[in-house]
C-alpha cells in the first residue's frame, strides 16, 4: 500500500509511491562516460582565460596560484548597482532587479567536483561559502536572503562544466521561503522548541535514514523525502543561519559533506544533483525557530504535470532503504 | 535592468532576467523528429492491445470502436480500496495511500496528441475530463482534491508516448495549494472580489500578455510567468471548479484551448509540455474566492540548485514578448 508521509518540520506531503518502488540499485546513472581532462582551452574558468570573465571579487591562492575564485556572473539574474524600488503597484507588482549573483569557481582543474576535491581544498570551498556570506550581509542594508546552491551536471541545470557554485542575495523574501519560516515559527510558538531540533532527535532515535553522523553533524534522508536520495546535512548544535558556523563545525562539515558526497559518486555513478543551503532570512539569522542545513537532490526523476499542479511530490524509493544503500557505500575507493 | 515581478493572486515572485533574456524564436525546440506511426503492436494504449491495460472504467465509443477510454493506472501512486487512516503520528506522520490514479487514453491513434485531433475528437476529450470530474466527487466522501494534467514529451515526463492524460484524487489538501488558497481567501477578505477575476480584468485592460479572447475564455501569459511561454487559459465567468464548467462553455473552451496548443506545436515545433487543470478542492468548489484555469508550462528551461532552494523563478524571456510571438503563430495551417 502506498503512503502519504507528511515533513513535520515544513508540513508538506510526499506520495511514497511502493507499488511502483524501485531499488535503490535501479537509480544508478549508466552514463557514457566522457573523459574528462584537467584544462580546456575554451573554458573561461580555467586558469589562464581569467580575462574572458569579469574581475575577481575574491580569491584563495596557493602556491601556484588561485585555488578557489569569487566573481560575478557574467550573465547575471540581478545586478548590484541601482536602487530597490517598486516600478509598478498591483496587480502588476514589480521591483528593480538588485541583488548580487556570484560564481565560485571551485578549484582551477576542470574535471574535479567537491566529491574528488583534496580535502583541504573542500574546506577552502566551505570557507569561501562562509565569507561570502558574511561578506553580502555586511553590504548595504538591502538583501534579505541569500541562496548558496551548486548545479551538478546537465540534468541539474548546468551550462558551464567546469566545477562551480553560486550565490545570489535577493532584496525580497521569496514567498516559499516565508511559508516555511511561518511554519517553522508555528511549531516553536505552541512548543518552545526548534522543529528542526526536534527532527534531528527523533531521525537519530528511530535510526532507519541515518547516513551518517559525526561530532557535530547528522547525515539522512528525510521520512518524506520528495525524490529517491534526497539528503540533508544537518548540524546537531541549533543555529539559524550557515554565517555562523563555527571553525570546528567547518572541519567537521568537510568531512561528513565530503563523505556523503563520495557515496552518491560511488554509488550511484557519479548522478546529477543540485544542493542548497538552506538558511534564514537575513534579519532573523539568530533565531531560535529556523535551523540552517545542507539539501542534496539527486537529479534522477523528473516532475511531471502532477507535481507542477500540486506541488506535492511522488517518490518512487523507499528514504529507509536508499539511507541503507548509501550507508553501505564503500566511498574510500 | 532585470525586475522581481509578483503574481497578484498567488504572491509569487519571479525574476525577469533581461540581462540574460532570449529572443521566444531561441526557444523553437530543435529536435530530431522521429516520424510516428498511428499505430504500435507494442503499445499497451493502441487498439487490440486492451488486455495489456486494467479493464476501462469508461469509454466514448465511435463507429469504429473506442475514441475515448480511462483506465485505472497500473502503476498507481494511490490506490482506490481500502481505508484512509492514519500510520503513525508525529514526527513521523503517515497516511494509508488511498485515491483514485487514472489514465485517461485520448483517441486510439498512436501518433496524435491535443493540438492535432479532429475538433470533436478534442471536444469528446474535454467532455471526458469533465465527466471523470463528476464521477469522481460522487465517490465515497474521501475525495478533497482533482488534480488533471498532462505530460507532453520526455522533458515533462512521460513514459509512454501514445497520447494520454490522468487524473490523480487524493484524501488530502496538498500543502501548496492549501497556500494558494489561502492567499485568494486573503485578497477576497479585504476586498470581496475574486482576485483571479481582477487579474482577468486587468490583463485584458493592459493586453500586452493577451494571445486569445472569445466569448467566454480568454489566453494570456501572466505578469509574472515562471517560465518562458507559460500560459493561462481561464473562464471569464467566475467559477471555482473544472467540474461546473457548462455545455457552451465546453464548446467554447474547445476550440480556444486546442488552438493555443496549435500555436505551441506551431510556433515553438512540437515543445514538451505539461497542462495542469487548477480547481477548488472538492469541498469548497463553488467558493467566491478560487477560480478555475488550465495551466501550461512548456519544458523549455530546467530548474535548478536556486529554483529548488528558494521556490522562486528565474525567468529569461519577457511574458511580453512571448505573448506577441504566440498571437502572431498562423496555426491553421
Amino acid at each position: 500500500m502506498p503512503e502519504f508521509r507528511q515533513n513535520v518540520a515544513t508540513k508538506d506531503w510526499v506520495i511514497v509511491a511502493t507499488e511502483r518502488a524501485k531499488r535503490p540499485e535501479d537509480f544508478v546513472a549508466k552514463k557514457d562516460k566522457k573523459e574528462r581532462l584537467p584544462f580546456r582551452e575554451d573554458c573561461p574558468f580555467c586558469p589562464g582565460n581569467e580575462t574572458k570573465t569579469p574581475p575577481s571579487l575574491y580569491q584563495v591562492q596557493n602556491g601556484k596560484g588561485w585555488q578557489v575564485r569569487v566573481i560575478p556572473n557574467k550573465f547575471a539574474a540581478l545586478v548590484p548597482d541601482g536602487e530597490f524600488k517598486r516600478i509598478e503597484g498591483i496587480p502588476f507588482h514589480s521591483m528593480t532587479g538588485i541583488g548580487d549573483h556570484e560564481v565560485i569557481i571551485e578549484t582551477p582543474k576542470h574535471n574535479l567536483s567537491p566529491a574528488l576535491l583534496e580535502p583541504q581544498d573542500m574546506k577552502s570551498l566551505l570557507a569561501v561559502y562562509r565569507d561570502r556570506y558574511k561578506k553580502i550581509i555586511s553590504n548595504p542594508p538591502r538583501t534579505q536572503m541569500i541562496i548558496m546552491f551548486r548545479n551538478h551536471g546537465e540534468s541539474a541545470g548546468t551550462s558551464l562544466e567546469h566545477p562551480h557554485s553560486q550565490v545570489v542575495a535577493t532584496p525580497i523574501i521569496p514567498l516559499h521561503i516565508k511559508y516555511r519560516i511561518d511554519e517553522a515559527l508555528r511549531y516553536y510558538e505552541s512548543t518552545g522548541e526548534c522543529v528542526f531540533c526536534y527532527m534531528i532527535d527523533e531521525e537519530m532515535k528511530c535510526g532507519d535514514r541515518i547516513i551518517a553522523k559525526n561530532d557535530r553533524f547528522v547525515v539522512f534522508e528525510p521520512f518524506a523525502s520528495s525524490s529517491p536520495f534526497e539528503t540533508w546535512i544537518m548540524p546537531l548544535r541549533h543555529s539559524s543561519s550557515f554565517d555562523q558556523i563555527t571553525d570546528d563545525e567547518l572541519s567537521s562539515l568537510t568531512t561528513i559533506f565530503q563523505d556523503t558526497l563520495k557515496r552518491l559518486y560511488h554509488g550511484l555513478d557519479d548522478p546529477d544533483y543540485n544542493y542548497m543551503i538552506k538558511s534564514s532570512p537575513v534579519d532573523r539569522r539568530t533565531s531560535d525557530y529556523f535551523h540552517w542545513y545542507i539539501k542534496i537532490v539527486p537529479r534522477l526523476t523528473k516532475a511531471a504535470g502532477f507535481e507542477i499542479g500540486s506541488g506535492m511530490y511522488i517518490n518512487s524509493a523507499m528514504p529507509e532503504k536508499c539511507a541503507e544503500f548509501l550507508r553501505n557505500v564503500n566511498f574510500s575507493k
